[in-house]
């Protein structure tokens, strides 16, 4: 009987470490871990565009018909057409240029969603350009995603 | 003791109604109640600014210096920036010609936020203009309000 109790108390106190290191990083989750989150997935869009790879930088966003992208050409709708979108207004390196995102602004909505304000800026041989965007994030079980953007140039930014 | 019981069941049922009641209220709150009260101040901004009351127009933002606007001149900050950008872009009723919002989209993101698609055109004059925008409303206790505006000019829309 000693040993069934002492093992009992064992398993309680696992189970017990378990809960508050499942509650730590729960709150982790929901103060700073969104804010982190979608920087990261900014951090590693830019990279990707300046390795040129077009895809890589596409995973950013929500694969799926319900991603919207607004602009100076109107709404772009799914991820199929924000794809076609980029490869045909950045056909190559030189399209491309080098990609900057500046001014990063996160606002948590919720655990689970996400405003983020920047401005970006492509230095160019052929002119440079630039504007300011607004995103909006989700969390999905795959990590955060880019569910909506709305891009605008800014002349001289 | 019969009466006792008699009255025990009349309250009983009283607080089981309520309770239905309550949870009825809650779903719609949670459903359709953003989307309904986000479009109710769509149309409202658009009533307002085709009878020139552009104040009544900015009662749909957040009195707040953390309200944004983004376009093409960049991010406006604050509610008086806005008010102010908006009373430059627009002096007079020839300038402001007639709203219409039309493709509203509202999606939910919580039951205290939500990102709206739409397109707008002005019908003026001097020669119509339109285009897209995204809205963020946020739930105040005062109500629904825009915390960030982000919108484009669409040549030919």
């Amino acid at each position: 009987m000693k040993r069934i109790t002492w093992s009992l108390l064992v398993v309680a106190l696992a189970l017990g470490t378990g809960s508050l290191l499942s509650a730590r990083r729960a709150s982790q989750g929901s103060a700073t871990g969104p804010e982190a989150a979608v920087r990261a997935i900014l951090d590693e869009q830019q990279s990707a565009w300046n390795e040129g790879k077009v895809d890589v930088f596409l995973e950013g966003y929500w694969n799926s018909d319900g991603l919207t992208f607004s602009g100076s050409q109107g709404i772009t709708r799914g991820f199929a057409g924000v794809q076609e979108r980029y490869r045909r207004s950045y056909p190559d390196r030189q399209a491309m240029g080098k990609l900057d995102f500046t001014g990063l602004e996160v606002r948590v909505l919720n655990p689970d969603a996400a405003l983020v304000l920047g401005h970006w800026h492509l230095t160019r041989e052929k002119g440079d350009i630039g504007g300011v965007f607004s995103l909006v994030f989700r969390r999905f079980p795959e990590g955060w995603r880019i569910i909506h953007d709305h891009t605008s140039v800014v002349a001289g930014s």
